[in-house]
């Protein structure tokens, strides 16, 4: 039933050989104008598309651009703001492109094998999403790095390696949130971080001891958390927390999601955000609005984070760069009702 | 500095022809033993992996299933739990296979030339998701379907056409939704519908109708609204309805986003879920327990949709399929506290 055309189809109705087809179609090769000419036809009364495996094969190119994502079983992962956000960036820039984005999900317990992504030619050029300063993760990139593979890691930066990346200001966002906390009159704030494994986790922690210390407070060992950025991990957090509240001001929250774990366990434990403590999230996720009180946050910009990511992979494959990129983008604080505490 | 192995490589240190290693790789023909042997032997030595994309060529074949989204300029359509969902369970079953995701944008005012993504060899296989009733959709469906090419449909039904669909039972979830809230001693109730163009907000628009009937209220034409699925249009219509609060008991909305729209503008303007009017929403996002009051909503099984849709796909291309799919998953209605109203 299946009635694609094939080249054989136009060379037939022209009345030249396949290779003459070819040759025309690929523009390789002296070809006489009329033969041209009947071939352009033939393929255009047939409405012949050229196959483009052939044609990337040809190249040597696929077409396609992976994203890795991270992939859990239990996790919908492109269901959360954070990865679907990028990856709808990366979309949108791609989209305007020849590339397509193939998605490839990676198990974190199975190795990542990304150089056999371009040695099989699923793809020219790959976006990093997830990556953390495991050995694993880093031996995977320093292979692709010495193979010259085009690719650029979004929101983890490696200090000791010269790869391609996307980030953002999460040292400085999160310097401008405690700082936000503590003009508010809040002096005793706890911190709800995520895995050290990642750069931006690690740049939030040293940037919330460096606002307390230059306000004069001496961070305590003990009121810092560290949840996983899932709301689970927040829900149980919000257990260890609540014994501390009445001591508490203010939680930072390392994402929107933990912060509304927090907000949820603690609600059930009786402590109301914005009367008996405030709270910062981190993302600035479409739930940050709308969540009562609505949740004060950091904007991170993750859309423009995918578009740039695409842009410059496409850059990269079009051989217009020279120099390594780090690109970090700047966030903002978006305030919301969420960081009041009733004085009593 | 690319140093990917390749079949000469092989060849070479095998001491055979290209063509020789591709017989024995490729498995075809006679080949003797002792010379197997020796390529295998020198494949493992270089850690030669076959290209991938010329052995699909071989085979005529990508290895990639496209899945179809919508896009719109303004809309980061992946963001949405609707779509996330769908594509992380497309994602959870083709990581468990050799396929690959290849996302294709479609933009609305652009032409479903889906035919073309097979022509060009860029998918085996097709998961369609945002059709409508459109003539243009059922065109390119119609188009696929000739050319006997494998597609699905995810969450809309053709009653006219004999497309492979995933879908869920909207009627019977919009009907359970409706009856709960007659159930409540509600009996006025509006009605916020998503586009006409989906064939899930005919059936909940059919459902509404059928549950106020069979309670013996006659369905109220100003008190049904259109909005378009976002939750800037439940802000807007919030608007319309407001004046009719007083009269009204409970809204139903077609999905979450809407009512947490409806919800926020309705708050604005002095009226409270739980307290004023009844709420439930439709799809049981993961916000749906997050805002305050939780929502009451019907759960539609929009991961499991997407995997099974996957498993089909892969079974026709296995040619495992001989008759019409036509799947609809079963909803359920999860009790919130947004289906309220004092009793003044």
């Amino acid at each position: 039933m299946n009635t694609l055309v094939k080249r054989s189809d136009v060379a037939k109705l022209a009345g030249v050989s396949e290779a003459t087809v070819s040759r025309v179609l690929n523009n390789v090769g002296p070809i006489r104008e009329e033969t041209k000419n009947k071939v352009l036809q033939a393929a255009k009364a047939l409405n012949y598309q050229p196959n483009s495996i052939a044609q990337c094969f040809a190249r040597g190119k696929s077409g396609n651009i992976g994203v890795i994502v991270p992939s859990f079983p239990k996790v919908h992962m492109l269901s959360t703001y954070y990865f679907s956000e990028i990856l709808s960036g990366i979309g949108r820039r791609l989209g305007e492109s020849n590339y397509s984005l193939l998605l490839v999900f990676q198990p974190p317990d199975q190795p990542k094998n990304y150089v056999q992504l371009f040695q099989s030619q699923k793809i020219d050029g790959c976006i990093i999403l997830g990556a953390k300063n495991h050995e694993s993760d880093k031996e995977a990139l320093i292979h692709l790095h010495h193979l010259d593979l085009p690719f650029i890691v979004v929101n983890q930066t490696y200090l000791d390696y010269p790869f391609h990346t996307i980030d953002a200001e999460h040292y400085e966002g999160s310097y401008k949130a405690v700082s936000y906390l503590i003009n508010k009159g809040f002096r005793n704030i706890a911190f709800v971080n995520g895995s050290n494994d990642f750069s931006n986790s690690s740049e939030r922690f040293a940037a919330y001891k460096d606002a307390l210390k230059k306000a004069g407070i001496e961070p305590m060992e003990n009121w810092i958390f560290q949840g996983n950025y899932s709301r689970s991990s927040g829900i149980k957090i919000a257990k260890e927390i609540a014994p501390l509240i009445p001591q508490l001001d203010a939680i930072f929250a390392a994402n929107d999601r933990m912060a509304i774990g927090l907000m949820q366990g603690l609600s059930e434990l009786g402590y109301k955000v914005g009367k008996d403590f405030a709270l910062i999230g981190y993302d600035d996720s479409d739930i940050a609005s709308m969540v009562n009180p609505p949740l004060t946050s950091v904007k991170v910009p993750l859309f423009d984070m995918g578009k740039i990511a695409a842009e410059k992979i496409i850059q990269m494959l079009n051989h217009e760069i020279t120099e390594q990129i780090h690109i970090r983008l700047p966030v903002t604080l978006k305030e919301r009702a969420s960081c009041c505490k009733q004085i009593t």
